[in-house]
């Protein structure tokens, strides 16, 4: 143990990212200060919101810099520490990027607690993830008893939470998802009502005999014509929690979205939202969530890529709906 | 006086509306029953909401039936009296449509009071326009001062109310009209800091100088591609609530709207609302305006054309910004 193993930034995509955008490095192995500690990185999430950040500008953080390690959240184990609030061994989640060591001051570790949850968690239903879910469904979505709810990218990391919180609400919830593995799964394990596949169907078409009261809340991951199609099919004051639009991050010429005005007519609230900005009911979703876990009301599945230099591929994965359920690289 | 003039429905238009999708009938002149007031209307407000009545299915309110009166507001005078609450003589504003004569229960009737404003500032600036004005941007925008607010359709009953009550608010406002006449009255009369004239300029580049310090408040009259610049323009937590997209409702092929992605990273709310829903906002609404009227700090226009049977006509004007402010037919 010498060397630290980074991916750092090579070149900033134009569309489609590829793995020649990322470049494996070795640098020299950090060395914790005063009020510092050394993470050794165990497990590192993969998020599409990683996209934006390769852009040159981005709205709400700052973009990663050429050359720069990626950015990224982590579990980690503290190897040292000259910090009084942590002891060696202690396991938390860092916000320190796609490498094999860092140093911290503390400031934004997040204590986790293996004999709550499975560690990996905290990464994905009781981490960003799921309070993503929580907040943006709860907060934003506000769904009531009887109601239908839809949510795309169903299987994934932030879907999976939403519909069964949904679910647990007393919704009506349909899910989207791409193959009848994935459907499966969302439906039989999950408990969703139902599971579109948008690979063998219309999407569009399906959404009508899915949803025949129509839809009042939509949790929008993926953006592209899903969107008209739910626009069409909104109750009046229906509820749009924008959480993203994993399908525009790569596209050069994005979908054009022309059922906007159902939002006149039927009254839609349309709100985008991005989590950092609620660090206040951060405790309390956690805290239900991994009470959820523990109950077994909410499930949830992990790909777990082996080795930080495969995580480019696997991050790539991410976009053409390759992994299933929360990515995770194990490093 | 022995027949009621009225203008029906004769045809569903499929895209632009036609002056042959209306026809001009004689009916026999209605008679008042017991509780029941004979009423003579005044003034019509031809508004752009009629053009979704006309279609075959409607989202938040009935559609107008062919042969049935179109649908309407206008200011009429209590012609005679069988209902203890109405006296020979009042002016009051009736929704009964495009027509000379009608009865009415007394439901639905607005005492309008002659001596605070002109009788026709009830259908526009004091009446059903200013309120949608005053609630869209004070309630769903919520502008704060210094901040930056966008109107489209500047100069017509609605856009102008909305920038005249952002400048008392203390903002940046920035108009969108058609035509140098209108920019002109919008900056000069009314007192917008900028309009800009989408009949000479692209709004959409013309809008980065008008708007140095991005958009907080976007009040969306018109959609089409105007959305989208404002979109690439909007500031973090911009607010942009939807009142109509004029430039959709003949349409059959809409825009798309690519820039939403926009509203997830700047955590942006798009809310759509109709006026009707808030009727407990109405009386404080119409008070204030009123006092703003008289006070000189919201001034307005008002572009009258006379004789019922012209309405047709006007009304398509408005979807071209024939008209200039609110658009009345003097009957």
């Amino acid at each position: 143990m010498t060397t630290n193993k980074q991916v750092v930034l090579a070149s900033r995509p134009a569309g489609w990212v590829k793995e020649s955008d990322f470049r494996v490095v070795e640098s020299p192995l950090p060395t914790a200060g005063d009020g510092q500690v050394l993470l050794k990185n165990i497990y590192l999430s993969l998020d599409p919101y990683m996209r934006g950040r390769m852009n040159e500008t981005h709205a709400y953080a700052a973009s990663v810099q050429l050359g720069q390690v990626m950015t990224g959240e982590t579990i980690a184990e503290v190897l040292e520490s000259k910090n009084p609030k942590f002891k060696v061994g202690d396991s938390v989640a860092a916000y320190v990027g796609w490498q094999q060591y860092a140093v911290s001051d503390g400031t934004g570790l997040r204590p986790v607690d293996p004999k709550i949850v499975p560690v990996s968690t905290y990464l994905g239903t009781v981490g960003m993830p799921g309070v993503t879910a929580w907040y943006g469904l709860l907060k934003i979505g506000e769904p009531k008893t009887g109601e239908t709810v839809v949510v795309s990218a169903a299987s994934g990391a932030v879907g999976s939470v939403v519909g069964q919180i949904a679910k647990i609400q007393g919704c009506h919830v349909v899910g989207i998802a791409g193959g009848q593995t994935k459907c499966d799964y969302v439906v039989h394990e999950l408990g969703f009502d139902v599971c579109i596949d948008h690979r063998s169907t219309s999407a569009a078409e399906a959404l009508g005999a899915a949803t025949p009261k129509g839809i009042d809340v939509y949790f929008e991951n993926v953006g592209g014509p899903l969107l008209d199609a739910v626009l069409a099919r909104c109750n009046s004051f229906g509820r749009i929690p924008m959480c993203g639009m994993i399908a525009d991050y790569n596209a050069t010429d994005r979908y054009g979205v022309k059922n906007l005005i159902s939002a006149v007519g039927n009254r839609l609230k349309l709100q985008g939202f991005i989590i950092s900005d609620h660090r206040e009911i951060w405790p309390e979703a956690l805290t239900q969530l991994a009470q959820w876990v523990r109950e077994g009301k909410i499930k949830y599945r992990e790909t777990v890529t082996h080795g930080l230099e495969n995580a480019p591929k696997a991050f790539i994965g991410l976009f053409k709906g390759e992994n299933f359920g929360k990515q995770l690289v194990k490093i």
